[in-house]
């Protein structure tokens, strides 16, 4: 069970992964929401703005992260490999990167983390199926395997030692829509941001999963079982839906990437 | 099977429990439905308003009952406890009271009841959870436990008498949402007045469950087996979110209340 | 697996049963996503438009379907008989009529059609039940019947053929609702279109099957099912609630078209 | 609502495709439990036993189908095509065919049928999933198409008219099983008359659905939503094993009969 | 959570109900498990034999109840009415009674009760439906509602008090089946005794929900979730059939007794 | 989709883990189904006896892993650790272990694997909860959640490259059971052949998943979606109850060992 108060404000939260697509964009909407917003990263974090602590730290070296989570209310944890890539790189950096956050957070007593998984983790599901948080998973690559690892993990910080985790099973965040498959993935900034702060703040969380997508009229994935976050999308790929069907016209039925929900990662590798 | 009509506007429409805090807001609502609208509870009712009836009856009493559904074409049964409180009053009320309503329905040809149910049929499952009509009961109390036995009465009257019951799972109604867990249970008066006619006139019902609440972002609840009731919520608890939470900025995790949806009720009572 | 792309805009599209109510609304809209509509029908189907090809042909005549789907990208198919008649009417349009088509695109390699099935394949559920796609099939007559063999014989067509079908269970698609059951079942024309448009540019289908209704308050049938269609509806029946209840303000609850999702149909027949 | 009751002896009991495979083992079976057993089929039904009446009749001939089910308390309605074949046989015998058996039964007041259904309205489930009779069906041609049409016009004859079906999904009925797919779906002559003298004989039926096999080690069926049957296999493939296995030691994994639960059925046809 | 050992012996095991049918049967049965075995009920209870303590005393007497427990491992709760009467009587012996007993259990610290339920809560579902412990209620009279009160009652005490119960859904315990319904219904003594046993010793419980019924081939209920009471039966109504069925070949499929689970109990009543 | 025949009986059949507890136990077993037996452990083999190969190999050596491949029908894959060890063992072992394994089998050809999983991927279910494989994974330690990453990597696998695998979450192979939990979870050794030899010959697995147990009349597993591989346990802890029970005729009720399934292993670690 939890020990320590979730607060709607922060002393200190922590954000791994500030230096990626993700991190830089969430960078400076997160400090809205703390006294002091903690980044880390093993590439450059560039100059630390007013109440920021730039950490750099590699998830694989233990040590380091347990000083990384020293004195940290909350962690959005981003870091990690987010493509499909050879195997010994996802292994460093998101299984055992993974386990050291989560071994750090129980030695500092840090009490809820903000897991950025991905929708990789049921790639294996065809675009004409809808799932939920409950289907079994089909991960679609040495990715999506690891990210799986990190959401069975967190379940067993929460059951063991009380440790709340929201998994993000982020679909895709960009400024807009690229392709047709992105009409139902999507996920604005903005909605990413409601998203974050919706998992780092409701009341009690425990062990949840929630798929990160804004409020398009497409979707393969059924948020019903997590409205306990209160996450309300006010976005939509509708709105970029008429220019990104424009520019692709027709699709490959054939191609595993049109076929499936995980799109160009379930063919991508295997790299030897 | 029933063998009355159900009309749109009643001739006359009965609500128990007409002075309490539900019962006094719809009061002047539910005029306007009705010829007549009749008026029963304990308590002082005041002056009647044209085209209201006043009749004072206990639950507990059965030939008052009886006498009080005469000439009734549909019920609103808000009366009885309606927290937690020492068994007996809630046996008297809660029980022996909705079991002389129902008997005194049959003996009548009253054909259709809107009951007043409660959230706390299923208190103790976790804010973390969302559940919907079909879960099976977890009551958080003996209020909670008395709804339950209003639920199960009402299936068999509809089962061997064709009674309809729609059963209003009712989470939070009040001007506005006073702390974190209403953000959940809150529904408006309007919306309350919008789900009590849905119930009303909604062509058939047999015996439904829905669960009251507004249009809130966050909720434990999932009302897809009610779509035939028609209720559609136009208020959110959204538009208070803010100032509950700036109110409440901070939550004990280790709180019952916190943990548990019926919140408080989880942890009320003992009374011996 | 499907080996011909979906566009987004035809070459050469058909619609059958272009003559009906359904079909004649449609003709005008459909023509904007195609360089060629090719319309059939055994009725009269008037006079060509511009890029329009009238095709009069009988479902039931083998070769005369063999070459309506020559040369054609998709069909949308509206013909057949479409309430309850007798056996023979419908064994011949709907059930021997539909076989023709399907084994037609699969001589022709037509790869995708949207199928009118209806919401009688389940019109024996009450009007209480909320149900989705994959509830048991209980169909209220004989039409139900042959739209229940049209998805079975669909479902087939794309496990061993691959030709995708998405299957419109539809309401009641008229300029409104004319009934206090249509409140639930009602389509507009600009929905249907959003629906048919939807189903025919989705970049996979397999077999889908989903019900054809606009967004009304009041609903028996859940889509979640289909949300990979994409179909998100703009209109809804409660636009015209008042006008409705007004004219119909009591119902017989003896009435299966009362209690029964089918309405009407239940009651229909049989004709010997 | 049925209006007979059913008996545990029958006065009359009619048997349709008396003279097919199943029919001549249930022949000598089925006598012991009725007075007359009235046998029907389309080829030679040789000679009459004591206390047998010889009707051939073709399914599809409307009024020798009424004269058929005069008299007669309860139906095992064998007859038809039973394996893949051109459409225009599979559309009269079993479909006209049992259009045509269940008006006359609806004529004759007769109040219960076994249907023999197939495992082939399934038959595209894979060999490495179990199903029950709720699974959405996935026919494996036209027979088990034509199948799919018998049980859903038998659901209607159950909600409509009160006339109880037990659709039995029946498996593979032989001396012994003859492949490594009859593993799984074998059942044995006594089992199969156990299972149609259950299904004419329990209390209520409704309308259910039950697989047809024999306590087999391995399966693909879940029968437990037909228990109220009170089938209770007696027999098992798993005598059969050893021999069966060695006689087919290995299978190609890329055939479709070896893939599918339909097994060969999966990749029968088209005929034209 | 429980805070006392299960053991496998107990020192003092409580019986209520035990001149009742079930009880007189278990009386000499449950010696062989405990040091003590403590008696109660409201009529004779003969001699106290070597081991026994008799205690007479009224379910609805709080201050009797709260004796009967002190000093108690264990309860094996069969008092109350067992059949449907007039409400007054159910409700002082079974929900009152009821009640009584689980504040004496947690004011005198008693940690595991066998509840005698009933199948009577679920009597409303049809003898062709099968059904689990997830199903939604459907009781078939006031008797059936009253233990569908001690059911949520005692998952309340499991919920906040952590009292164990096991709520044995019984169906028909009596020397052997007396008629067709109680083919499905019937328990053995000795499957009686089996699975009190079970109940009383399994490691685990929380609040387990099982149907008490022998291995009948012909049965509505389905124990899976309930396999980790370790219940096994050893008997059938099976080997009864024949003769019971002899008794009663006919059935008239009107009857409610015929067509419903609960049997006559759903006919029984109403009493004014 | 597999392109290699499955036998009955293989060329050469690979055994990992050779020298653990059940690797000595399978070893004699699982030549009789194989011309050649490869054996492979990182500890002594001992001598090869006629017809076995003896291959040391540590699992996280890559080249070493694809070397033990070659050639090979099929893999049963006990290697690895075994119990909750700190995690770099862990790591390496049944994580880079697996996944090497995986990887060999793909550049190798090999189509079948059985993998011996753990019900520790399930371990913080309670013991009065049944369970099947769809149900969301609570891995119990990091030796689960390495087993739960191997099911994962297993089933991508098959999605994307066709190799089958059954998952075999074996719960407590022993000579007999040997404490109250292992009453639930005990599987003969006879009873783990049956299970092998079924997952190495089933015709079609595709990713399974399976319990491993035996015949248990106390269980907490449900293998229903697992019929298809023909298992068919012969053995039960039953015979060896009494003696177990009598050994331990209490445990101590708020012990996570006694409290969830996964017994000691939920309070087993952290080891720093």
């Amino acid at each position: 069970m939890p020990a320590a108060a979730t607060p709607l404000r922060f002393s200190r939260l922590l954000m791994t992964g500030a230096a990626g697509g993700l991190g830089r964009e969430l960078r400076g909407r997160l400090k809205a929401y703390c006294d002091t917003l903690r980044l880390s990263d093993i590439t450059d974090l560039g100059t630390a703005a007013a109440g920021e602590e730039l950490r750099p730290a590699r998830l694989e070296d233990r040590e380091a992260m347990l000083a990384l989570l020293e004195g940290v209310d909350a962690v959005v944890h981003l870091g990690g490999v987010s493509t499909e890539q050879p195997f010994d790189l996802i292994l460093q950096a998101n299984i055992v990167g993974t386990y050291n956050l989560y071994e750090a957070a129980r030695k500092q007593g840090v009490k809820r983390i903000v897991f950025a998984s991905s929708n990789h983790v049921t790639g294996f599901y065809r675009q004409d199926e809808v799932i939920d948080a409950n289907a079994p998973l089909r991960p679609d690559g040495h990715y999506g395997i690891s990210k799986a690892y990190g959401e069975n993990l967190s379940r067993y910080y929460w059951d063991r030692f009380g440790i709340e985790t929201v998994c993000l099973r982020i679909g895709s965040s960009f400024p807009e829509p690229k392709d047709r498959r992105m009409l139902a993935t999507w996920m604005s900034y903005d909605d990413l941001e409601r998203l974050v702060m919706a998992s780092l703040t409701a009341p009690v969380v425990g062990h949840s999963i929630v798929y990160g997508m804004s409020d398009n009229a497409t979707s393969w994935w059924d948020n019903t079982l997590a409205r306990h976050i209160g996450y309300r999308p006010q976005d939509s790929s509708d709105t970029f839906r008429a220019a990104v069907e424009a520019r692709h016209p027709t699709l490959d039925p054939s191609d595993p990437a049109v076929i499936y929900q995980g799109g160009a990662f379930t063919r991508t590798g295997p790299f030897e």
